[in-house]
């Protein structure tokens, strides 16, 4: 039934979120998941009575799920405050804790902020990194992995899938490659998951980092996946997470993460459908404009990323009109959106930085609709037009 | 209207939570303030769009309002996910922010487990520490503080509050102490928030840590104050927190810490009536069985905690008979107890192994009732009389 009374002549238009790499939307699932630990199951899962015990056992479950997707076994998941804590802990607390076998890693030059600066903080300690460049498609050779493998190389640091172009990397190549030469391999799945296999023996991952809020669950939760025997040093201290992890575990989102990740898994068709509505607005945009450029590799690429080059167009002015016009996009990484800087991931694919400064990520999920991507390919046609007009 | 059908004889009683310095409920205003970020406000507050914008006016609020608690600037609040994580920030971070003036450290030895690790990790990194023990009323003499300084010390770390006996701290003298010998003071206020006075400029504090979840908010936040020029290394990399804590900002809890600190403050008056209950308990106990002795200060000592001696009895089987009769308490801090040990804390006082292995911790709250420490005090003696005659 239509409401009564004067007809509004300008309506209220649902805006339209391309802006998922960046954070997703809590689920329901996820949200139920966490919010009788907020209300009963409130007790310190580290307490001796039965109300903790409850909690732990609880906590314990979450645990596991995550475990179940891994493909590990329980006591090889440490929780965590967020993909960048787990980020931080894989790359310092292993590099730090094997310094005695030497201080050499190996990473890509396009590795999220937390891992770039860990990095930057280990060579101001006397480690030294090698940065490779990914090729003109955002993927990192892991021939090139090996041939920088040295003798005191302990540790090898390669995204499983990047969070500006979605470019997916080989990952089990890169773990033979580090193996091979006798180094650990840690993988950032951050964005991967969702979208690809998490199982850690497949990868050959020896540790491996996850966030919640990119798959639905909160902000405020990771976890990292680290293969029994591995050495590491903790960030927090504390006795939790076997020493690991310090802090009382935040039992609430640690279930809430693992429903959303059993969904994610449940739900992996969607994936398809959200590479196709990721087509979709290519192909309207591509029609509609000259001179655009998808960023990354088109084939190994995630299914909700689209990360074009506009030539021409400042990206910073392009993601100011298409905020008026209700769409919600991003250029760099939010974790680095206050630097203000053309994106290091661009720039180390070989684009100048006018480039970089020219490029936009559309991130998708599975409840973008195909009436939203159409009204977004319009939109953002209609602004290149016009910004290109006025130059 | 009463439940029709046979009555049952065994009723349901309700469960007394005597462990609230392990963990509290979260209140009714923290979780208000927390919900609307999980359904609406859920964007990264560090986008560049305007439900970003709208998520980061409202993050930085809560910012705003743990400084006013603080009586500090804004960019002096740095949120984390744990008193944990701001205990082990201020204590690594700053020793190693400032490790080419000097590498020696002052500590008292009843910190804080998290604490207690972070600087044995120093310790193996070349820094030297210098523990001080408490008296036997687990009071830090502030003049042991000043005769430890040396030239090259820059740290002192000394708690505010103790977690298991709440002996209150001179920090006042400590800080003069440490600030006349050139060393940076950082104190852990995360048991003492909601009972005494947070102002770091009055306590002369250049880092404080609080703790979300022991005032009512949820677990999985918390909070350092650094003082503006404080040199501090980050533990977790990115660009989030003026580049001293990385990690997609969890806004959520964030309000509801904020909202649980300015509850407790309003509320603070509450206390007297927690410190009366406190003391009932212990009159109770005290007139029905012998050889029982308060842990720390009767004087200098948070309202919520009666930490106390049962010659003879030992306490994780009395726990868990105090468990089995519906009473939660504790011994060590929820932080190391899968550890097993008698509490360092304890020990730290000069009590023995014995003696700390026979101590209990209760830690009340504003929701306890009259009726529940009647009834608490009565289940204690019983316990420690079967459990004494049993010797």
């Amino acid at each position: 039934m239509k409401p009564k009374g004067k007809k509004r002549i300008i309506g209220y238009m649902k805006r339209i979120y391309l802006d998922n790499a960046s954070t997703t939307r809590i689920s329901k699932t996820a949200l139920d998941a966490m919010t009788p630990y907020f209300q009963t199951l409130w007790a310190n899962p580290s307490g001796v009575h039965s109300s903790s015990a409850a909690a732990r056992a609880r906590y314990e479950d979450s645990r596991k799920k995550v475990a179940g997707i891994i493909g590990c076994g329980d006591d090889e998941i440490i929780f965590t405050s967020s993909g960048s804590e787990a980020n931080c802990l894989a790359v310092k607390g292993a590099a730090r804790a094997n310094a005695d076998r030497g201080r050499h890693i190996i990473s890509s030059s396009a590795e999220h902020k937390s891992v770039m600066l860990a990095l930057e903080e280990l060579c101001s300690e006397g480690f030294e990194v090698t940065y490779i460049d990914p090729g003109k498609d955002g993927i990192t050779d892991a021939e090139k992995v090996r041939a920088a493998i040295r003798d005191d190389t302990t540790l090898v640091c390669v995204m499983y899938a990047n969070n500006e172009t979605g470019a997916v990397q080989p990952v089990k190549e890169i773990s033979r490659a580090a193996h091979a030469g006798g180094a650990l391999f840690f993988t950032d799945a951050v964005q991967a998951a969702g979208a690809l296999p998490l199982d850690a023996s497949l990868i050959g991952a020896d540790m491996l980092s996850l966030s919640g809020h990119k798959i639905n669950a909160p902000k405020g939760i990771g976890a990292l996946y680290v293969k029994n025997g591995t050495r590491l040093r903790p960030l927090i201290n504390g006795s939790q997470e076997r020493g690991l992890r310090g802090g009382t575990e935040n039992a609430a989102f640690a279930a809430s993460f693992a429903a959303a990740l059993c969904e994610a898994r449940d739900r992996i068709s969607d994936t398809e459908r959200v590479a196709a509505l990721r087509d979709m607005l290519y192909r309207r945009i591509k029609a509609d404009v000259p001179d655009v450029v998808i960023n990354g590799s088109p084939t190994s690429r995630l299914p909700g990323i689209l990360n074009l080059t506009f030539k021409g167009v400042q990206n910073d002015g392009l993601l100011h009109l298409l905020d008026i016009a209700g769409i919600e996009a991003s250029a760099v990484s939010a974790c680095e959106a206050n630097a203000r800087e053309p994106s290091h991931v661009l720039l180390s694919m070989g684009l100048s930085a006018e480039e970089a400064n020219s490029s936009v990520r559309f991130s998708l999920c599975r409840d973008n609709t195909e009436e939203e991507i159409r009204r977004a390919a319009e939109t953002v046609s209609d602004i290149i037009k016009k910004l290109r007009s006025a130059l």
